[in-house]
């Protein structure tokens, strides 16, 4: 069985490993998101793609989900002692090799895709990693600042120069990791998305699934991100195999992570079936809800999706295997009709 | 009193310790050597000013005489677990720091003396360093390599592909780091030095001078490297002031480090005169030798250059400002004749 995986970061790669334990033997490929991407420290940042790696390579910090395990910080004290920020971002000693390896591949030619699986090399992740593009994506959150911000801000590529109360656009990550969302997202824009082309093995792992998985991934800026890249879409909608994915909302808020932020960016109420209404009958076959939200199974059914309840805490690998057979029994579910 | 020294590694920064201390209110400029300078994982590391800037701002690893103090090697481990080399450079998780920081300043377009003032201003050096120039100079070793030589190299401007047992041009790290000088060195060519101009400060700091110094760094790969850049012999040369340097040589053999591998390269006999010699006295005006070494002095200043015979091993701080006392004497000497 060929299963193809939108992914984003923690929850994504998460659920992959229960997905592994689930369908040992099926060939897994994993787009993920490189929406998040930063360059720090001259270095190029892919948290999402390092975050699966890391976690399906045994590499990962279980307790923050992000980074190296066993891991120190003594590069980037350093670094702080040097006054050269930003300091909101967390690059460990360890962690800080994958990115300079990374940035040098880069710089010698080879595009992201390439470098991702020199790097998978090492991790082994027993899954096909693939970013969305070997362009350059980067979401931007526009905010207003409060006035007492500092006003410290990532790189980014069209982010504009204005003070603490004007409205402006910040890197993702300034949002998420330095603000933690807490001002309104006004708008959430993954810049150069329109023009940005699905990496090479995208369109093809696409076309060649039996199965596409959307994990409880953040709906907006992971896998909406790698939704906006030009054809990756219409790969998924024109693909004729079941389409199904997971809640990240359980109970009318994100199991993790503050996806309710962003979804109230683009309009979307945060619950279960407005994820799902939000993806569209076009795009998703099936929906799985938490048991606490077994009361809008109806609503999605309405909505042309096949929704079953069950739980989606991912609370440990065994429970995570379990949400995973359950979205490929709702696959076979909906193939079958 | 303003004093110039031109300095390489480790012996040109522990001499310039006890000048601190010997000369406490003296104006000093320190030119180093940037020929060992070094790209690594797309890092732009300048070994001699580090330790220069390190040992003066108390940021030295007092044993090793190079690198961080309370330093750890995680991210050059994590590097290896990557494939990637070259493994025998030291290069810790803190001094990273410097290394990034350099990088992503050269990268914003800023010159290698801005980078480096930059960076003295966290560490307080208590000296003005400048770089010997902005351009790059490489200093490269021709050797021939033993046929059982892995061959690897680190990435070298002119650095020829070739195997082992035949001849090559390869980085001076590569010669002095990896092969520990353990074959001849057959030429020594600071690659780009004559295309090299001096970093700004270098010349206006020689031309104002009382007096000028060669601490006992290497007389080829350091102090050579940096007389190499054309106009600086000249303006030592010119500028009218007393020039004194201290032999590295003590007991025809080097005090610290493999002076004597590459001064053969150079046809040069590795005792206290015959160094003295090599400078010449078109250049020096006054030359320190060991006490064990006494009996050279006559030779030395048979070839027109004051010498006294001192004890020269910088033991500690103390025995090394006694050494820096020594040379200043011998300089007011030759000033007063």
């Amino acid at each position: 069985m060929r299963i193809v995986v939108l992914a984003g970061g923690i929850g994504g790669a998460r659920f992959l490993r229960g997905l592994k334990r689930a369908a040992p033997d099926a060939d897994i490929t994993v787009i993920g998101n490189t929406g998040d991407d930063i360059h720090l420290f001259g270095l190029k940042v892919c948290p999402d793609l390092d975050t699966v790696m890391y976690t399906l390579g045994g590499g990962i910090d279980e307790e923050r989900g992000w980074g190296r395990t066993d891991e120190s910080f003594r590069l980037k004290e350093e670094l702080a002692a040097y006054g050269v920020g930003p300091g909101w971002f967390g690059l460990g000693d360890r962690d800080f090799a994958t990115h300079i390896v990374r940035t040098q591949m880069l710089a010698a030619g080879y595009p992201l895709s390439a470098v991702t699986e020199a790097l998978c090399d090492r991790w082994q992740p027993g899954v096909r990693l693939i970013p969305m593009t070997d362009d350059r994506v980067e979401t931007h959150v526009a905010v207003t600042l409060p006035a007492d911000d500092p006003a410290g801000t990532a790189a980014g590529a069209a982010a504009q120069t204005a003070g603490p109360g004007e409205r402006r656009a910040i890197h993702f990550q300034e949002y998420w990791v330095r603000l933690r969302a807490s001002v309104p997202a006004e708008a959430v824009v993954p810049v150069g998305a329109e023009q940005a082309k699905p990496a090479p093995g995208v369109l093809e792992a696409i076309a060649g699934a039996d199965v596409i998985l959307f994990p409880p991934s953040n709906p907006v800026v992971s896998i909406g991100t790698i939704l906006a890249v030009p054809g990756i879409r219409e790969a998924i909608a024109d693909a004729g195999v079941p389409v199904v994915g997971l809640s990240p909302i359980v109970g009318n808020a994100p199991v993790r992570g503050m996806a309710d932020k962003v979804l109230a960016a683009v309009g979307v109420e945060s619950t279960a079936p407005a994820v799902a209404e939000h993806y569209g009958s076009g795009l998703l076959d099936g929906w799985l809800v938490d048991t606490v939200d077994a009361a809008c199974v109806e609503r999605v059914e309405e909505a042309g999706i096949r929704c079953r309840a069950v739980p989606l805490m991912m609370t440990d690998v065994d429970a995570t295997t379990r949400m995973a057979r359950e979205a490929l029994a709702l696959a076979e579910e909906v193939r079958s009709v």
